[in-house]
């Protein structure tokens, strides 16, 4: 166990593509908890798409990191030292935190994961803590897939993507995916039993909509925006839902960027998009993780994890976000609990 | 009563703004009812912004009406031949029919209006058969309204957006209308009891927003999309609503229109953005009607009609829509009931 304390900061808000200057990395004095707060040491740090939004200062759902501020992050970590009951030493706690080896915690930013089962700790901080529930929520709670309906999602090979589209299949949906390289759509079609996927770098979106939703699309579920959901708005059938759980295709914008071309199909077809952010559903965790560890447990769903070792490499790390070259969930791994 | 009957084809689909060879008006012979049908003489015809994408052939919620086809509207008629025990003759009916003097209507297209007590029927056609319904179902259905909420209308001293904020006032909202005219916005404001209202010719739309909002919206009832629809993204609350009737600012475009450039505040917000057409609502008529009558006969809903004379007027009178130059439900009066 180290001693030394590395922290993350924001340096500058990005403009366009994510550069090496935008964040600071420094040693730094380990920090002291306050009365109910504890101390622990990072074990994992999640790495996700949003982690851009919050070091840019458009509108957004929280404040975004404050210039000079440590990076604000999904982790998981272990007490070293608890100033709070609800906290004791050794205890494995994830949630809101920074880019830091060590940092505080208090009951309003972590809390202890408890037990795990047969699901390794980093498996279950992976799927648990954020992509899982995101998956969940947004498909069954505002996609409201119905047993023959045909389910379409972008970033399909991504940590979020790739669960929406296992948990249509196992809710009687069809399933089709959209990704970036030919190895990611065997990944979804041989491995995770999509029924289609799509390589829309190059294939002709359209065409291959038409071809893998013969009977159009009833839920688009969608992390990226721009053209691909345009193409999708195109085959949306009547009444058809679009959940919206992330639009990283414009994150990386330096001017402003127009919406959907089709967005008239919202109307036409009555379609009912809707936002959401996972956190919204923080008091329904248990239920998502419950259904979510079953599933894995019994080999229903299948994750992967992309870990790269060293907190050091986060930023270089959570490029890959933006260029596609990351499969499953990306996170850093600081240490193995 | 003319034996004469007019009728107004589709002469060739539109391309930008209304031109007048889009249509053709030449005189006819009376048509014959089948078994089932009767004939109807026109009283009264609704002009709404629909009618440009009905003519139109790009994806609709309808099938376009067809080159050579008789235009489709919403109609008001009188019984003069019945082959059907749905319809006697001096029954009025109204639905969808067409623009000509004589037409054959069936169970399927239009209905008898039956009793309107001390409403006269232009009104009762001008509210019940389109407008009041849309705004009814739109506001109170997805838009969900609580009491203490701001409720935004655009298009707000047309047909639909004039009762949408006299209700969201009846539901304990506050109502702000954007339109096109400071007479408009007297009428709002002054006859109609909209809390404010806003000239998005004359003023800064943000600001004018910023001062007549200041908690924000909770619901965007969008008529028009484009620019408007962009600045009240801008100002949406936490999960808040925006019903979409209508699009009218992208009906006349002539090249593909960008979609809002806020559409990230959709994810931000966790906004609903939802189309409907009042059609969906058809088998719920009757809510509607029975609520609106009320209101109107207790003075609580205004209605004005923009009545133009003359069945040859039509297409002129179209235009009006896309120009701001109507205020109220825009009609076409052939013969009064």
């Amino acid at each position: 166990m180290t001693e030394v304390n590395r922290v993350w900061r924001l340096h500058k808000r990005p403009v366009g593509e994510l550069t090496d200057d935008v964040l600071s990395f420094a040693e730094e004095a380990i920090p002291a908890p306050a009365d109910g707060e504890c101390l622990f040491r990072l074990n994992y740090l999640s790495l996700d798409p949003t982690n851009r939004v919050w070091m840019s200062d458009i509108d957004q759902y929280m404040p975004p990191v404050e210039l000079g501020a440590p990076m604000r992050g999904v982790v998981c970590g272990t007490v070293v030292e608890s100033r709070s009951p609800a906290f004791k030493v050794g205890d494995v706690v994830s949630g809101l935190g920074v880019w830091a080896d060590y940092q505080v915690g208090s009951p309003a930013t972590v809390r202890p994961m408890g037990p795990t089962g047969p699901i390794p700790i980093v498996d279950a901080f992976g799927t648990f803590a954020v992509v899982g529930p995101t998956a969940y929520f947004g498909l069954l709670d505002l996609g409201e897939p119905k047993p023959g309906e045909t389910v379409v999602v972008s970033a399909a090979a991504g940590a979020v993507g790739s669960i929406v589209g296992q948990i249509a299949k196992l809710k009687g949906c069809r399933a089709v995916g959209i990704a970036g390289s030919d190895e990611k759509c065997r990944w979804l079609v041989d491995e995770l039993g999509f029924d289609a996927a799509i390589n829309y770098r190059t294939e002709d979106l359209p065409a291959a909509l038409a071809r893998t939703c013969p009977q159009g699309i009833d839920v688009y579920f969608d992390n990226v925006g721009g053209s691909i959901l345009d193409a999708c708005l195109k085959r949306m059938n009547l009444n058809g839902r679009i959940p919206t759980c992330g639009l990283i295709s414009s994150y990386n914008a330096t001017a402003p960027v127009p919406g959907p071309y089709n967005y008239d199909m919202m109307l036409m077809q009555r379609l009912k998009i809707q936002g959401f952010i996972v956190m919204d559903y923080a008091n329904r965790y248990p239920e998502a993780i419950q259904a979510l560890a079953g599933w894995m447990a019994a080999g229903k769903i299948k994750v992967r994890q992309d870990v790269v070792d060293g907190l050091e490499h986060a930023l270089t790390a959570l490029k890959k976000l933006f260029t596609g070259a990351n499969t499953g969930k990306l996170m850093i791994r600081v240490k193995d609990v």
